[in-house]
């Protein structure tokens, strides 16, 4: 995210579908080192890692996705082999365009009220 | 943990050390429903699940171990094929009998002025 609120999201180019940035960790890398790799190589902006805002159990495929809110530490955007569009998003456009289960790893992300939130989906909803 | 702030641990069958009780989520298990379980399966202990207290990835096996704060619903402890001993341990003991990587998870889960920890480990020592 970044001071105005917006936060920054792309448009995968595999499947076309609006999703915060983020990948898969490499076997020997710290979590923050490689929420900060996937967000640069996705988008361009250099980020700081602030918290863990959730940890999201997809149970049809048996993955846990865990969820980091950042600050922008950088402006330049860039596309990337992986994101054909990136862009910073209202709270709003987040919920308009993404999924279900990636809006609310955004929409929890924003919350300042609560620990991390922990989700259980089927890929397409949650349970 | 229990209201006298001492905290469950086993020590465990195949290597003789002693742990937090944890273990492997089902593929389609949701994540708490996994934490009680396998309480329940190492110690016979009943627990409710407060929150999530840290992440600890392991950079020599890729792995990440998710750590829960939970409070005992029930009394009686008993051994299992996985638990050789299990024990009711003060905090003080907890630093005496675990290695550093497992004391460190209990130690962040007592600590009430934080969110959860995520931390980077080799299987022996932080890093």
């Amino acid at each position: 995210m970044r001071e105005d609120g917006r936060v920054l999201a792309i448009r995968r180019a595999d499947n076309g579908t609006w999703e915060p940035p983020g990948g898969v960790l490499e076997l020997d890398e710290a979590i923050e080192d490689g929420v900060r790799r996937e967000v640069y190589e996705e988008t361009g902006i250099k980020v700081s890692v602030e918290r863990l805002t959730g940890v999201y159990k997809n149970v049809s495929r048996g993955i846990v996705a865990l969820v980091f809110r950042c600050r922008s530490e950088s402006e330049v955007v860039r596309l990337s082999e992986e994101s054909v569009e990136v862009a910073w998003l209202t709270p709003a456009e987040v919920s308009e365009r993404m999924a279900e289960v990636y809006a609310v790893r955004v929409l929890d992300a924003l919350r300042d009220d609560t620990g991390p939130s922990v989700r259980t989906h089927d890929g397409r909803h949650l349970l």
